[in-house]
């Protein structure tokens, strides 16, 4: 008794959100698990808390934020559109929304990248194998671990749940913008979300607006533009990424070379990390127990390796010392190579102090019938019953549909900036850094 | 002394840039004139404050707003850039920011077009005519009143200082967006005011922007085009102007009818709004007793008028009983004509019941050597020196470069929704309701 | 079907709650009535908006927010208090909180103190009597109109309800508190609305709080407390409060005199205003036209009345020249008769440009079995379901509970601190000075 | 010159002061260096982010916060105040700003408590010892780090200068207040802070306020207290603290005993944690490589510790299972040695799984001469040149001027609320679960 009081009145403060509120034992129980626990050691914006200092918060705080916004959504469904909508759907989408993360792992996209692990497959891994967040599911029915994981794979047979989770405005989106807004202090990422929920509505074939809702719906479309080129694009930032994965790619070469030489230690990659660089496939536990904090300590430590390569990439990452970085553009791709052997020239080994980097989003688009990866357009409800699409009737938005985001960067060390050519090389040099001058303009970041 | 040490810390407390902080004598003794605190009684948007409830705010906080926003920017130039920006520009350009406004009538938009006054001329009136605000302005330099003016009438010499007053992201238009957005409620309106005023700077032309403000400006132009299609052109709002519009030329009907009339009154109009309805000029301390407050309580009087359109049209103003209104569209076109047989056959007067209104606004636009007025575009200063034209690096604003924000539309009475059509026209009233139905599209305002 | 549609999706923007929702159709007929919309045309702060230039909401706005505050709270009583909380007090609850000040006229405390009307009268007059509100009410039940009358009035059955329209923390207060720290721009008095929403709850005798609430409550009766010293008790404020009082009594008198007097012209009063000034007891219908524009209309046409005190004291309050003060303490009270003497001597009628004025407030109290009027305390629910009351758990709150906050103040002509004295009181006069100078203590405020 | 310009325009966006502005190179140096970008590394709050999972953000935000708030206050007083503040003192400030936590270690409070170190010697070590912080700070003059290091030590002669950095309203104490209540969501610990930086003085003496700000400071003063009772002292971080504390006692424990027993491996503790064990004192060096991700990554890795007591405390701490509590009253302090052996009784050793904790803070007292450390008072200056002391003019101050804010609480495993006692304490036990929830009252924070 003393326990069911507890669970009604359970709230967690958001900052976002102002309180997240949980009504049901099994999403406090889902949060108790140690593998949603583990959220909280792995950030949600990665490295580029290192050029927006604000930005340190965790995809647990974003968990349970996505999971409220659900939680609002389906009430209002269930109290509003009880025709159209089935209030057995509830628990599923709030259950889904909390866990659509869990598989992440630290620093994701370079850890995907270098150890080709994927975090939908985690994802999955974790709802359906032997752990706590399964047994917890389970408690609901058999089948219930399956139909969650089968909601975020968006193959679950309900499109109002699959849309909600996984479109062009769920939400996930709606909770990490103005989050990572509100943290990282840039203005750009708000928008009306209230105005948003009230004029969502469930249809028969999924989600839409009401037309009174197109104007927010469109400054969500324009805030998550100015979010990419603005914070996840930033050059600083992936100026870290480079780092962080040429220091792992060095650790790799390094842990590999003692298989055959047995002068080099094996030992520096210590318990957690070893499993990484073993021949042997990842378990799920071995995953579960890395976090970020498991990656800074050990590059912490590796500042004082002996190889000096990667002493000097782990002292430049724990000092914030990034690789600095020009665009790519038609004229300056053709002269990448020049550019490479001036570095090695310089004395840095290229393959880890110089990188090309493409940054991608695609803001919005409408449906395109012969992709075959279902992309959920943004419909608005008429007075008549009719739908129109958003491009449709925004100029904004149709400005940028189904035109790509992108932005590509060559990385080098900062030092290039400021020794002196050999002559061999003095004229591309100069021109190298003309040019890091001239593109000057694609960094109007506040921290460069 | 006393007085010294007052003005030293006088401040205005303001909910949009927290305070307003007077440190000149003079700024004091404008703000303390009748003619200013006359922009007490003149809401900033008019009529719009019933359809957004809590935009009852003055021009009063506006124009000390504006004067906040020029003394911030005039500080930083002094400070930052004393190369290029002349210090002795400062006083005019507070003043000219403080008085810009000085000149609007209540419900300016109406009145202008009804009494044929002209706002701009009435500022320079109020400048160099015989009152207080000339009176402390001459206490400056005898031709000071005159620069002032000339700022203004974007005729003064220096550009930087007619640009920070009149651009396309002059303080006028940015504090009006913040303001306005903070008292309607809608956040479209907001943007990252700090940053644009940090990257601001002179120029030997007049201002242009570091590279580092583009997103800034970019999300203010934005903000803009939204504020007009959500607020400024709202068509409850418009529906009531249009209401303000009629009844007060059938006060001009009903006054130079009793000229020749003798059973009419022409007493109804009171003291204050009768120069109004003479033949004579309208002398500027007639004008400046004229206020919100007083149209209000004529109307509120007239409410009781023995002409029946004049008390019907008043009673509709001050119960809030706009016309409803639909889009002219090329569908909707030649309907018109119509519509108003059918709405006077209904025994609503045509001429008194129905209108055509188009709001129109110029989102942004680049310059154009042809055109006759000088159209600011926004620069942005580039490592190199060189500028570069705000549409030429964002996409967003590229995309509503040049385009005109228009929207027509054609306002009849609630009723003709309602009341039953006579059978000759039956057809073109279905057709009528039919399309005012579908066109309901373009009413997604929150209030209708 | 259209209409139930559009009633259905009803929303007001609104700067404090973001959006007031509107459900059913009696609330929408409430505020469409003319007794309603004229609240749009009365200031909530009055006069106080010539000291904080953004506080020039009216009392439609708070009506309005008052009405969603009741909505929120009976939907979530609604929601999981059915056990305790009858769904059908839901009705009367929303429709007392929208018209708890239907009866508040012009700059009503003067106006009360002058005319000697109350405004809990006209409350009930209004909802009783022959007007387009009792109308609407009248279509819920022929009892309806007087239930809601018994609620603003504290007299019905249900204390639950009476509290949440009018105890130490009802929904009024908290609306306004919000509001006016919102339009005023002053953060002190912001607090947190849905944590107190939140944790509130019905019990058998009225409302009270979960104890989880604690901190909010005590921050809303901090925020009070702090708004009431900074924005309610402004000396600026009532320094324009005591002029509007004066020459309103000016008018009272001079009107009285053109009864005896013909060559005194009575006809200066205009149609709306002469019935407050003749015998004939106000009517409803006088009542209901009154506002604040037509207050401000005849003052500003009174500034050119051939009576001197009635022409200055007009001029003073359209120009915003305020009496300035001087706080009465135990030192200055005894030197207040030689004041006023040397006010009259350097030519000031007494009667009419100095005045003592007293603000007051009770922070908080707790009950007082002994006092008539049931003052209601707050309480929280322990886990134990034991009650405490606020100040037993707030240490903050046990400092100003049952302590009044009082400012007494003693306004003079501005005048009076520059001109000379003549010899006779040339002592006092330095005193007098002197106290002006040490009390300015007591002005901490933005605007002086 | 491209540096100097860089420079210039140096802003880190930041969402509580919007930007942190950058003039000086040596303050950018200073941020470039490790030791000083190793605060990115440990937590403002520690552990309370598993209780305010928003409070994820670090000591680097809050040391440049502070050194923002110190860069704004000298430039006003460099402006305004040129007679009395001696701007060659602007540089040490900002300095000492920035620098004033850079001894902080992980954890702070438990660490120094196990370890005997001391942030501030740890400090003066940082900023006089053989570190990059050193070498940049010496180019500024020989003595200059002495200067910096003795205005963190409060003995440096102008005591403006000490004020401003430590006092009762110092710019550590203002940042962290609108920090922690911006990330933790909790907005009691709100205050205006322009407003109080506007009224901000230097005197002969130190730091005084004008009496305009008295509220201003009234508010920060309240909402410091509201903030200690919600934030600093929530018992659920507590509950993890202890743990912590507990876990590493018992990291001491085993190492010790691996001197004298063989079968114990000491290498469980890794090469950054090993010092802290061994005998020798603490280097410099090993020092600041340790971090919060250090402790994590062990904590992590001796959940499988052979040691069941290491493990499970592990366990608990990484799955964020806090010990429960209980309020110490008078009425509970004489169970607690009995409580303590049913905890053993019931298998948990109470060494390791129960634990007293006090909290405490004074959040106001006035000065008191006979007290050693100088605690510097609020004071205000009025009109006459006079001043006055906060609580003498603030009623809500005066409740709480010299009152300690004290809650001391008894640590528990949670599962001594469901486990079944042994005869031999039943009535005792009962007695220990009846005052368990009798005290829930005190521990009214959202997540419990």
């Amino acid at each position: 008794m003393l326990e069911e009081k507890l669970i009604k009145e359970k709230v967690l403060r958001d900052p976002i959100h102002n309180f997240i509120h949980i009504d049901d034992p099994i999403i406090l129980d889902l949060i108790n698990t140690p593998e949603f626990q583990r959220l909280r050691r792995i950030k949600q914006l990665g490295i580029a808390s290192s050029v927006f200092h604000g930005a340190e918060h965790s995809r647990f705080g974003h968990s349970v934020g996505v999971y409220e916004l659900a939680r609002r959504i389906t009430e209002r469904f269930g109290h509003y559109y009880s025709d159209i909508w089935d209030p057995k759907e509830r628990l599923v989408t709030l259950v889904a929304a909390l866990l659509h993360d869990i598989g992440h792992g630290a620093f994701s996209h370079t850890f995907e990248h270098l150890f080709h692990t994927d975090h939908e497959a985690m994802t999955r891994e974790i709802i359906m194998g032997n752990t706590e967040i399964h047994s917890v599911l389970s408690q609901v029915s058999p089948d219930f671990p399956n139909q969650v994981a089968s909601v975020i794979a968006k193959t679950y047979d309900n499109p109002q749940v699959v849309q909600l989770i996984s479109s062009q405005i769920d939400v996930d989106r709606m909770d990490y913008l103005l989050r990572d807004a509100y943290f990282t202090g840039t203005k750009y990422g708000e928008f009306d979300i209230d105005r948003i929920l009230r004029t969502m509505q469930p249809t028969a074939n999924g989600i839409a607006f009401d037309i009174a809702g197109m104007h927010a719906v469109e400054d969500y479309i324009v805030s998550r533009y100015q979010m990419y080129w603005q914070v996840y694009f930033h050059p600083v930032s992936r100026g870290m990424e480079v780092l962080l994965e040429h220091l792992l790619q060095r650790v790799q070469e390094l842990y590999r070379s003692s298989a055959t030489n047995e002068s080099i230690d094996n030992n520096f990659v210590g318990p957690l990390l070893a499993p990484l660089f073993t021949n042997k496939a990842l378990t799920l536990s071995d995953y579960l127990k890395l976090d970020d904090n498991v990656f800074m300590t050990y590059i912490n430590i590796w500042q004082s390796h002996p190889d000096p390569i990667l002493s000097d990439l782990s002292q430049r990452f724990m000092g914030r010392r990034p690789l600095k970085s020009m665009e790519i553009t038609n004229e300056t791709a053709p002269l990448l190579d020049e550019l490479k052997v001036l570095v090695n020239n310089a004395g840095f080994n290229a393959d880890f102090y110089t990188a090309q980097n493409r940054a991608y989003d695609l803001p919005y688009d409408d449906y395109k019938p012969n992709v075959a990866k279902p992309r959920t357009q943004i419909d608005f409800l008429l007075a008549d019953g009719s739908h129109r699409e958003l491009a449709d009737i925004s100029t904004l938005v149709a400005a940028i549909k189904g035109k790509a985001s992108i932005d590509q960067r060559f990385f080098f060390p900062k030092e290039m900036l400021s020794i002196e050519p050999d002559e061999l090389f003095a004229d591309t040099f100069k021109q190298f850094r003309s040019f890091i001058r001239n593109n000057s303009l694609t960094t109007p970041n506040p921290e460069s």
